[in-house]
């Protein structure tokens, strides 16, 4: 941690500094020149960092060096992660590829959905049971009915499945049914509920906030990490920008960034991101290109009846096709998509 | 709503979106150019807003006329709310002036903060017992023994007191002791969390999410609204932007969208949204000029050796002298702020 | 100057970064921890600033300590600047009211407006004669003729004129007819136009840019000041956010965190900053009240004929009702709106 | 265009929407309901968007159907453009890879470089001889003797040249030296400097502004397309965001969305858009994926002591390895490369 002091600090702020950093336990190393002070600190930064020293009067900025956050960090574990969902593989060059619709809207349209999917080389299958909608009107998702419809279209077409939770109070019931929970990006900062879904033995699928930035990201993996729930898979899936003509904007930069900070895999959601069919296939393979650890697509079989998000929908012979183009990518990457043959069901 | 279709439309194309349409029980006008053509439906949005027509291949762009809330609109009630909070009144010309500590930290500190405040002239006491923090490494607020002490300081004082819940699991509790709960920025669209609170009896302060429009945030208001809750009262703290010198961007031109579009009284935190006390009064002068309903300020005795926030709090004589500015423009832009006298404890 | 190491540095790389610091002629102060190594170098930072030191292998970042500009800067001159514009202040507590159509469009009409709003207190009367119009198939601006109805205008109502420049080859015409030059937000980082216009000896108001930090403005400002022209009044007018209810952001934090960097004097446009007649009133309020040096007002007598820009232009009767209430809060604040009277025509 | 009128219009408002259109020689279709009325106008609506109905009391939305650029749109010319520069192809499967330093520094560096750039696959030369700098202070290029040195050196190695314009006062030296004239992010809403370059006969490449949405992007290449010059390239360089550990946000799907929207070829800057070696390479090979029409990438011998952007240049040898991976993918994309061989010198 650094500390700039303003111009022409007296003797006595310098001294009251020095004070509070010897208090801490920690050697402060004083660098000073004609008009400026700057102070080092070198140390355990986790205790220096909840210190609010730049509340002192005549403190022009604090510097940390040192990450805050230390399970998620590439420091921490220097290898990539590697994880099983019931036999599908993430991590090192293994692919993850996430589709199906949006909402569970019943069974036969979901196995409808599935069987498609999964023929196009999908090997984990997503439906969302409780929908976090902007309007208290729109279709909130069916519930435990919706979870049982996707646990059972999971064990037909031996696909492990994935569902979002939105309330702490929720966890029980989703864990009897679903092989990973999804954490949306409104509730990325909901710390109650990182802390809940961290204390459950399922893989977590961690979605970026709108306006999340990486390291806030990594803060809330690490919110996960800490309570023994190793296994964080992170999501981008866009941010909010000014640009109008996209739902958000889809930060891929994200991809590398991560890799370069952290040991967790990382996938991305063109779906989301950009809220257009006419952008997502290209999207995707530009998410493969740069490195991402899998693909996160919705599908729908008729998304002009879709119950929620329909208009971004792709069909499932555009999945199909564009499946073709990440194989092809993926090779060149060195990298596979695992099928779903493995599923230990 | 009005539905553009792509140039030079089929008339298969036309006949399918008439005829979706009709089946929803509406009734399709037609405007048809050279290369164009437009249909307009004019009816209950709130069925049609559910109905994906965007996804439809052919259909360019679909344009809502009507808001999708109902409750938070000036339609609805065309006169600016007006509520009380324990004898305080907001709204109509009252001014909310709530102030306090970021957390609470202990009762000695708490009392010493809330005897200055009340002195200048706040009206409602603020404290945190559970805290949403970035990192699960720092301290994340008292808990139980926070809001005992935060009642008993405010029956002290006869101030009414607001304190934040982040988990539904927590409002039975946090009801027995507060006055009126906040959901934080973060929690903006965790909607679970806004139902529950919708079914208390309490008043609600909102926050704005940190990437949320005006329309975002009055549909968070109609979550809360629409469980049969209709004191909500609205709070700008400041959005997320490229701008690096201040925590967030204060949008002040939301106060006067608001009261075009909504009834709900909106009070101002330029405490969290500028993060810099030497930016605090401007901000909160400009509040009151801007026709906000109260200002959310916060305050410690000891900056530098808070636990949560130091470095953006003001001291209480600095508070003093805001509040005397305060009282000034508002009695330039005719409102008033309520003393705590006629409190009901 | 901070320069902070990748963990654990080689010997080989310390040396190396000692090195280069001392070629340029500064002194190093190392200071090493377990893990991590700092190098502080205190001097003339601008020498250094110039410096890529991050390119280095095992640089992991440069912290700067001193401000990249110096005469706009505080340090540089301490107290608040004020300019006289043909005799009317600007700064000190003296509030520049600019006021007048988007574009020159006739005689008549700018006639009909400069008569209203100098009634109405208005201190300057803005035209534009070169238009920055995004589409190219829009009105561009009347060029020199727009230019002699201006100055002919400010004439008769003694009043003095600001018009924009967009293009380094209209100067020399411009400095015959205008009393102070606008640089638009598109042309913030137009270097080569903010170094002709710092030749002139006329004020400019220089206004922000849609992406431009408060530090951005200051550069921009210093390109101006380092050609030895020092009349330069700063403009917030709001910037590109999400936010789709509005035409920009208005970032009024700006103008209490300009005054704590920098001497220059800063108003606030909210006509371009909103694009919205109802919230144009309340956001002027919140200027003045925020401490800005003055407001800039789009006044239309016939918006809906306006040439450009019309839908966000006030009216000239609401224009004098706005100003009412900025002469009732400018007295709160201390401050005054300078008539005509003194003008030097 | 569509006119939403605020509900319950006056029989009088909607005669005056109506005379206006008719004034305007169009022909309005109303549609009718109980509360709420809207009017469609088809027809020239270029003649219409210059007027500014929205500013008719009572007028709630005007809603645009006809984009405001004519001569970049696919709906003008359907096939994807392709251009040559003198000799080397882009668009339709051509890609361009232009490589160099960010400021030409002396002739033996930037022979240096080109030798390796151009061994290593690029088919443009890149290098700045007058540079948009924020501070005054920092080094602006060398100018004529830079476009000297360019020039030469593009000679010496059979390589087209690019550099960038930043006055339009400078555009009749740099005729003379280059083969591709650059727009910088800074001055893409440089009108004058649009339209004067749209005078030239020279390929333009585009940079998108910071702040600027992809309609913002395609109306600046209207300004060129409409003075004759009809070879603009656009390129992607990344916009201002809230992330702060890049330098800008690189929103890639503004390349699948121009494509969809303009014949125009687009290419992606990932040098300027991340500010980070270690993030290039990745963002490197998405925008190929993409659909990109080419990448541009700074490449430096010895980026510490860069006299520009040292810190987001690649090495030589780095810079080699990632051609490498775009060949392979380009190769899965249907797409090539092009040597020099064929340049005109």
């Amino acid at each position: 941690m650094i500390i700039v002091l303003k111009p022409h600090p007296s003797p006595e702020l310098i001294q009251h500094v020095v004070d509070r950093i010897r208090e801490l336990g920690f050697t402060p190393h004083l660098s000073q020149g004609v008009s400026r002070t700057i102070i080092g600190v070198i140390g355990d930064e986790e205790k220096l960092q909840v210190q609010p020293l730049q509340a002192i009067e005549g403190v022009e900025q604090v510097v940390p060096i040192l990450k805050p956050y230390k399970l998620a960090s590439r420091e921490f574990h220097a290898e990539d992660s590697q994880f099983e969902i019931k036999g599908i593989k993430v991590g090192r060059g293994h692919l993850l590829m996430i589709a199906g619709p949006c909402a569970i809207e019943s069974e036969p349209i979901l196995v409808e959905i599935a069987e498609k999917v999964k023929e196009a080389g999908a090997n984990l299958l997503r439906g969302g049971a409780f929908k976090p909608r902007t309007s208290p009107y729109s279709f909130q998702g069916l519930g435990e009915d919706g979870l049982k419809i996707l646990k059972a279209t999971g064990e037909r077409f031996a696909m492990p499945v994935v569902t979002e939770v939105m309330d702490p109070r929720q966890i029980d019931l989703v864990v009897k049914y679903a092989d990973m929970i999804q954490i949306g990006a409104r509730n990325m900062q909901n710390f109650d509920l990182l802390k809940e879904v961290g204390r459950t033995r399922l893989p977590i699928l961690l979605k970026r906030g709108l306006a999340a930035t990486v390291k806030d990201l990594l803060m809330s993996a690490e919110y996960i990490l800490s309570q023994g729930n190793r296994r964080v898979i992170l999501c981008e899936r866009g941010v909010k920008s000014f640009e109008d003509s996209t739902r958000n904007m889809l930060d891929l930069s994200i991809v590398p960034n991560v890799k370069g900070m952290s040991h967790l895999p990382i996938i991305v959601d063109p779906s989301h991101a950009t809220g257009r069919p006419d952008l997502i296939p290209a999207m995707a393979r530009a998410s493969v290109a740069a490195g991402a650890d899998g693909v996160h697509i919705e599908v729908h079989s008729c998304p002009e009846k879709a119950l929620s998000d329909g208009p971004q929908a792709l069909l499932p012979n555009q999945y199909a096709a564009l499946m073709d183009d990440l194989r092809a990518l993926a090779g060149v990457m060195g990298q596979k998509i695992d099928s779903c043959e493995g599923v230990t069901v």
